[in-house]
């Protein structure tokens, strides 16, 4: 993939806006509702899960086509799409006997803005400032 | 902040690309390695920290000035801060009586690489297809 792929949009990485996370402190119900997004994205199962939800062609993936990928039950893996879907990662809707998986970018989008720090801003440098007590 | 501040500076956003997350599968160690950043940010303590971290003027915060902002004792602050470290979120360095910390961008920016869509790639649209068994 080349640089220019990747680079932001960054009208979607403003919506949503703006970083707090990197440029002023959270408070403690900001921080709460975030961390729970975080948390659903802590482990490998489920961020393999939304890696192919995201990553597929016509932005849709039948839970049918999820599960062979994993040596789990069936059970295991709704219970790691529920956990993405209640933190607002992905939404599944049932169609026939299977429910049909899509990333909601809202959020992604809105975790990428967190994490970018705003343009201009400068590298933390090794300060030079004596430690001392408080 | 404007959205113009909120800008990704693509060249960063770029840097220990691309991003795999949203336009492949992950494989089994490439999640596993994840899980762990996510992880360490799956807690309001660590986020809120970090935070603090991240946006204070001059780069970088004594240990000293972050424990007041809790209600927790330094061992539990300390525990968190080093789970953030262990992340490659933070650094810290100890300066006379006190660790000061300071953000590790290298990290934030590739977790902000890999949650970033690719420039051009169309909205997931909630598919008409029927759905059927596998």
């Amino acid at each position: 993939m080349s640089n220019q792929e990747c680079e932001v949009r960054a009208q979607e990485a403003a919506d949503g806006c703006c970083p707090a996370l990197l440029t002023s402190p959270l408070d403690e119900e900001q921080a709460g509702e975030l961390a729970k997004v975080f948390k659903a994205l802590g482990d490998p199962v489920r961020l393999r899960l939304l890696s192919m939800i995201a990553s597929r062609d016509g932005g849709e993936v039948c839970v049918c086509d999820l599960t062979p990928a994993f040596d789990l039950s069936q059970p295991t893996i709704s219970h790691h799409l529920k956990l993405l879907r209640q933190a607002g990662l992905i939404d599944g809707e049932r169609r026939g006997t299977w429910v049909h998986y899509r990333l909601l970018p809202a959020m992604t989008d809105r975790l990428a803005g967190l994490l970018t720090r705003p343009a201009g801003e400068p590298l933390p440098a090794p300060a030079a400032a004596p430690g001392g007590r408080a």
